[in-house]
């Protein structure tokens, strides 16, 4: 393992709790070289889709052999399972309650193991403080260089969330829905390029966007290339479309919410 | 001292502002090797109750030597007190304001020093910055090995605040109040096991609790046990009891507020 | 460099969102011993004075050498430079759109070059992600050693913000603006001692302040010293002065917002 192995921490704890901070000393405790990253503690409570989207769009940011703590959490104390998930570069743990589904969408998952060996756990394990007592413990043992293992059997039957799917329409139109509303109101899409092409077998070219009831035209490579009332789509960063409006909330604009049905429309081309 | 010494960080500054930062930029400058762990920044300002909480309930979970500091300060530049508080595994640097009072309570405090040696301060001290100038250099000091005994000299005469009294109401009844409402719209008691064990001289069994007029009769170990339209009580993770209700704010179905009066009732086992 | 150097870290994100996040996980791949120090993510979306203000606030804390990390970029992907810039002591890396103009007003600023050399950039660039591919990556290769002259050629030009100005109003006036509420409900003025000098030519004794049509004639070194009915003026710790009340949101009391017109009065000393 790397001499300065890395954390990162994603939780709908709140960052003003204590959680997250009991959390961070338990993992100092047990590998006192650990950098701890947040990626965010203000996921909607129990929301494990908000959390899905976070650490998917974060994790390939981070160097190989980081582990990703990600903990939404409703079932905290009952008989879900806690894992640990690998792709080639990265380690992810979590409860087994569908929040890695993203990760699992995107990634050739190398293995999932449960997490069962009660000797790296804090003791006693609180029923309602799994973070603190078990996953935040196996996190730092893990980035300590104890192979995933050590921690328990491969399991294949983990949980996979139905994502928000995408459906044909017809030959140039897909649906989808807003999957995000960011801090600046940019709405982000279900829908990436590479849907597009793997569905409708071509790359797009004249872009709309039907979000609700409201017609997108305009498709920009930026956000400074649009007028100031204009709303437009762009290829987010996240690798989803997203409609945004310059210096503006496109999702009040556009009265668009998590869930908010979306179409992608392929015009041809002018 | 360790080669990675840890500073916990809990104050009442909120996230948004620079003002944390710029502590931290001042104890790196003095102690680069530290760790410093944000607790919450996001404390309601001036609330001594809400830092005492957050504090008490995150620094058992850091290792022995930890360094936490601890500013919630209204009366930040008069003649109020900064301190430096030892017990056994544990250092607090704090206004003397009470704002440790809750790991007073809790705590074996060994010795409190006053803090007096203007030699390890920032200078010149503004008046209305302490955590810059004084509470976080003297946290980076303490932090590189600096015994607290060349802080100042031993004081008895501490602030302690009164904490929410319980008070026992008959052989099998105690009040207590609503010591906080979490993110997730938990309702923490100021009522725990061992305080019910100290106070009624008997362990809990079937137990009931009276929150404002509202009586909640189930008793669960974690949240999933629960059924979707239930409210309920639990032990927290923070040793006292919590009511929630599963994927809901109870505070807000309970129309509970921090010190909202609580009763525990203890029915007799059926 | 140092062998701990250390990255300062402001923009307008938001702490919900994974952006900030993904930029460390970048910082953290080049330059696996920096230590990464958030200053504030919850800056207003697209505010360059909100940004402008929390930078200089807090890069004064920090030790020499750190590398300061800005990002508040409406104009991201257009033809907007990409800048660093240094003083005697600090680097900052940020868009060039006027987000560092406060620190351009308060430091002899040594040189600004304009980032050019793709090769240090994460590949692909999104053109909406400047932070997690250019910004970031800069600041990473700045903190590792790599000298600004390596980035791209010495501009003159760069942007600097027209800043809220002061005016005379005559020999014992002088009008500014209220430049920031804080989570206190502290009213900040453009207004500093050091200006006051500088255009009325005398140090103040007796001071008042106008805040929209509200007289505030208490003028006290810290907040402890007010009754608690009182408003009153103070220098903050920022260095400009402030208007605040005991525990109390000075800003609602006196209906005052970022921009509401503020005067000083330099009264005759009783």
């Amino acid at each position: 393992m790397s001499e300065r192995p890395i954390i990162t921490f994603t939780s709908d704890f709140g960052s003003r709790e204590y959680y997250a901070g009991a959390v961070k000393g338990v993992i100092l405790g047990i590998a006192p070289n650990v950098r701890i990253i947040d990626i965010s503690h203000d996921v909607a409570s129990h929301d494990l889709l908000e959390a899905a989207f976070t650490v998917v769009s974060a994790y390939g940011s981070f160097p190989p052999r980081t582990v990703h703590l990600v903990v939404a959490d409703p079932g905290v104390g009952s008989e879900r399972r806690a894992i640990i998930a690998s792709t080639e570069e990265h380690l992810f743990v979590a409860p087994d309650n569908g929040v890695l589904s993203m990760v699992y969408a995107r990634e050739q998952i190398s293995r999932v193991v449960s997490i069962e060996a009660e000797h790296y756990f804090r003791r006693p394990v609180a029923p309602t403080f799994h973070a603190r007592d078990i996953f935040g413990p196996v996190a730092a043992w893990l980035a300590r260089g104890i192979g995933m293992d050590q921690f328990g059997p491969e399991v294949e039957n983990y949980v996979r969330l139905a994502l928000p799917p995408l459906r044909r329409l017809d030959d140039r139109r897909i649906e989808g829905i807003v999957l995000h509303i960011d801090k600046f109101g940019n709405v982000i899409t279900s829908i990436s390029p590479d849907e597009v092409l793997r569905i409708l077998g071509r790359e797009p070219q004249t872009i709309h966007f039907l979000v609700g009831e409201e017609r997108v035209k305009a498709h920009y490579r930026y956000y400074a290339q649009a007028s100031s009332e204009e709303i437009f789509s762009l290829q987010g960063s996240s690798g989803y479309y997203e409609i945004a409006a310059l210096k503006k909330p496109a999702a009040r604009l556009l009265n668009a919410r998590r869930g908010t049905r979306v179409e992608i429309i392929l015009e041809p081309s002018i």
